[in-house]
């Protein structure tokens, strides 16, 4: 039985009609503990699979590292058992030895402040800061046609929502071809921009020029950030964004384009990255 | 201009077509820190509005509290300004004496433990041994036809989607009649359901017997926790939960039905709360 998409006996009930028991696969959840240097930084329910990728792209999200030589080793805290399967849902991470290790509080440095008048400027200007790319010198320009195509593509390579009608999905195109280069599910939506964000770091991607990260539903600002610290210039939501979301990309440099349907979309920031339409 | 559905100018494209650029409500989404004797515990990032509701149902979900009359008094850290609106961000609450304020580390309580082996299973512990409410006693049944009709009534009510068409929604029913208690909105799905909890504790309501609580999205191991610690024993979504949210559910006595669209729904546990269909 998959753990990213575990069996389970329920009952199917249509009005007017006996109810039926069936098997059905569910959206697996489990937590997952982040270590580094054996100190506890975060504990998140995902979807097990990808646990490197979402481990890489979480400290890439929360600023700690950037590029892939910065991240030493990954390891299951009490390694995989006799079938090869990792049952421990705990990742210990070594950093290089020039990067700072992060503190307990790495996780919350983008929303807090020690005092009063917490706002979401305050929130946006954390990330400016902290994020080490500038998405601004990101030029490229995408084509209305090539963007309302995506979606199509994302859940063609959707495997696990297709069974379990319960997983977000974030997937990485190359914005001149529309090629995509990784796709990864997960319960979480923040997790699955993680994984995705990840497998750049490790695939020695970052900043990821020219690409397009496409997200299977909302778009606030915690996912503006994390594709603002790999350098993802583009970000489009097949639903709504919120409105910190459109702020932080306005801010930030980045295009943000939401309710991406075919044959339509809107622009939320930034709507110089799209070209105008060949077919009008 | 609504804080919980600010405007923004957008530009609508649609294949073959001029763009055009319009003013739209977007679902507003700003960080809230919530203090407890003026110790930072957690930052959220919400919808605002209903932000006492919310810190009062952050403190049931997380075990801190479960009467009305162990909290005291929520107040805005810099108040609210000369036109009554608050720009601050920031809640101050106070606990009776008799209650043991949270220690930092409360907000991770369900998910962590200091050993390898962190799994479901102790998070669902962590969340049986923490809840003070017998879930089991609430020996409700409600009728198929009854929970059909309820996903139509959360949308009536559901009055910020309609226009930004970006918040998630929970809303609580009276299990015999249907009637619709309270609903409340949020950027976060996790955020709508601790608006409904604190609502519910500051009413006196707790814990939520012979109640149905309903959530617009999926069904996650959190939400069927906030369930469980408000004492809510019929959970209802309208898309898909996960595998640790049906597994919560089972171990705590709790009735969690998935994909509530009419005319039909799947249950994944505790069915005994469904009676048989009036109308087969």
């Amino acid at each position: 039985m998959s753990r990213a998409a575990p069996q389970r006996r329920v009952s199917r009930i249509r009005i007017g009609e006996p109810p039926v028991s069936v098997r059905d696969a569910l959206a697996g959840e489990e937590p997952l503990e982040i270590r580094v240097h054996g100190q506890s930084l975060a504990v998140t329910m995902r979807t097990p699979g990808n646990d490197f990728d979402l481990a890489a792209g979480f400290l890439v999200s929360e600023g700690v590292i950037s590029h892939a030589r910065e991240l030493v080793t990954m390891k299951y805290c009490d390694g995989a058992g006799d079938d090869g399967v990792n049952r421990y849902n705990v990742l210990d991470l070594a950093l290089a030895p020039d990067v700072a290790p992060p503190d307990a509080s790495v996780a919350r440095a983008f929303f807090t402040t020690s005092s009063c008048g917490l706002c979401g400027k305050a929130s946006i200007d954390a990330v400016r800061t902290t994020s080490r790319f500038e998405l601004r010198d990101d030029v490229v320009t995408v084509a209305p046609e090539l963007l309302v195509s995506l979606p199509a593509r994302l859940r063609e390579a959707q495997d696990l929502f297709t069974s379990t009608g319960g997983l977000h999905a974030a997937a990485l195109f190359d914005a001149s071809t529309g090629e995509l280069l990784v796709l990864r599910e997960d319960v979480g939506r923040h997790n699955a921009v993680d994984k995705v964000v990840g497998w750049a770091l490790r695939e020695d991607r970052l900043p990821l020029r020219a690409t397009i990260l496409l997200v299977s539903g909302r778009a606030s600002f915690e996912l503006v950030q994390k594709a603002a610290m790999a350098g993802v210039a583009m970000l489009c939501a097949v639903s709504a964004p919120s409105s910190l979301a459109a702020e932080l990309a306005q801010e930030t440099g980045m295009t943000l384009v939401g309710f991406l349907r075919d044959p339509s979309f809107v622009i939320y920031a930034h709507a110089q990255r799209v070209s105008p339409s060949t077919t009008s």
